[in-house]
């Protein structure tokens, strides 16, 4: 019998757990709410015991483990398993290999979790037989993991595939939470959308997007497709409006890197056809002929299983 | 005594040659015109002639030679060395690899022209010590060779670097010769700053690009550095554009890929400093912060010999 990987996604309100063959198919897996409080102290401490709860109800011992892969939302060393800073867990400077393995005793590696959602992808989902791959995980901010000839990459110090942080629009952006203006994630994002809904509303006063924030007291990306579906006008420009900047962040990433896969994540990526339509509209528009004709836009398939895949694959491959 | 590699970096107008030694110095190095008459027919022989007559002149037989690495402006296959077309050239769809081991019975590896002036400055120019770097080469068009984890980024068919192409004005660019418009090497590249030289000049009648222009019936790129280096409002404008857009694509790249090193070559970047830290400054504007500090601007070094240098690697290291 073989071995059995962990996978981990760690986020800032859940934390996510896969017990998943060496052949990517998943055993077990579970979450538990991320305890933040503390400055994220708690957190290590509870992964290891639910990790071992887990073995236990399974009747198996830790020797079955051959190692933990995990993805977190952080600046990190991922040679040494550091963590800098990860403002959403609280944490800063914390040796999360070292602390993990010592509570475990088997093998841990970490990653960014938009990187591993991505080897997910590529291992099991969206991205099967690609080695040249774009993720772009598009929910309250906008995320991307690349992977190029079947190895992520990380760049010099960690912060490669951040396309949320793109700048399209140059001038008069709008302000973004990393201090810059006018980053995609401004205008691409499920927030930003609803930002673009919440600013252009008056002007649309028979709007759905109006009677629905009258009704509700807020707006959702949801109900912006909900409407765009619907043929609402001020919804279907919003829509047009991010797609056409994730268009022209694609084509240009894809100028780039020239993938052969583009898989589009996240809840943003569950709105149906429209939003892969108008991307796929403006990447041709804005990409070189070749580079557009290399690349499937493809929806991600693993959903909330991507990350704690890409975490087993990690331990499969890079321990 | 070690054996020889050779470098070809193979242009529109001239073939440059070096035999070079497996420490990446150079022995000897010549150049040809290329004949790019009767449809690029005369290229490969005469390829295969100047090497032999260059190791005649040297007393030395083929035996000595490791292999021949070629740099094209071409579109190809990198690993069967096919070339599907090479526009400057006359090519279409010729089996440069083959022919040329064929007639020189050594072992033959093609690559892209700006990819080997990457590897070049990275084997031994300004990107010394750099395991992730950006090249851009500013001369007639803009070019780009991406190098991560050492390795030539090719991507899937072969189109990675294109960074020329990359939009930068969305809306109401000019027309690019890849038939796109609002390109970077529309604004940015040394034609690029003469068209905005040509278009703009009647608005700036004490210019001094006016008065060269009377005077000679043209502008080039180094009168427009010489007018800004002396306060010409309308140069310093036009450099400042030009560097604005770079700026931002290197940007939006370094965001993407997160270099440790970003090296400028071309005949453009030999203008001195100020364009340099004009493109500093806006790549500071428009990248994360951990992305401006993680990656050094440089000019590159080796000037025309970063692509026998990158040629001679390639025979090194792939081969």
């Amino acid at each position: 019998m073989g071995k059995w990987l962990v996978g981990v996604d760690l986020g800032g309100t859940t934390t996510k757990f896969g017990f998943i063959t060496e052949n990517g198919d998943i055993l077990y897996k579970w979450t538990i709410p991320t305890d933040v409080s503390n400055a994220g102290r708690n957190i290590i401490p509870n992964i290891a015991d639910s990790i071992l709860n887990k073995l236990n109800e399974s009747n198996q011992k830790a020797s079955i483990l051959k190692g933990v892969g995990i993805g977190a939302p952080a600046f990190m060393d991922m040679d040494s398993g550091f963590v800098y800073e990860a403002v959403n867990l609280g944490w800063q400077n914390l040796d999360l290999k070292s602390e993990l393995e010592h509570k475990l005793m088997v093998p841990v590696i970490i990653d960014n979790d938009a990187n591993i959602a991505a080897i997910g992808e590529m291992w099991k989902g969206a991205g099967v037989g690609s080695k040249d791959l774009l993720c772009i995980t598009i929910g309250t901010g906008v995320g991307g993991g690349i992977i190029i000839n079947g190895e992520i990459v990380h760049g010099t110090n960690g912060m490669a595939g951040e396309i949320g942080h793109l700048t399209v629009v140059p001038e008069n952006g709008l302000l973004c939470n990393c201090g810059k203006s006018g980053c995609l994630e401004t205008v691409s994002s499920a927030t930003g959308m609803v930002r673009l809904a919440m600013e252009g509303m008056e002007a649309y006063p028979e709007s759905q997007l109006k009677k629905r924030n009258k009704q509700y007291g807020y707006i959702t990306s949801k109900l912006i497709f909900e409407a765009a579906n619907e043929n609402d006008q001020f919804a279907l420009e919003i829509v047009n409006t991010s797609s056409y900047y994730l268009g022209l962040a694609i084509a240009n990433i894809a100028n780039t890197i020239n993938p052969s896969r583009i898989v589009i994540g996240g809840g943003v990526s569950k709105a149906g056809t429209l939003l892969l339509e108008l991307i796929s509209k403006y990447f041709k528009q804005f990409a070189l002929p070749r580079v557009f004709e290399g690349a499937d836009l493809a929806i991600a398939k693993l959903g909330n299983d991507a990350g704690i895949i890409g975490g087993a694959w990690l331990v499969n491959n890079k321990l």
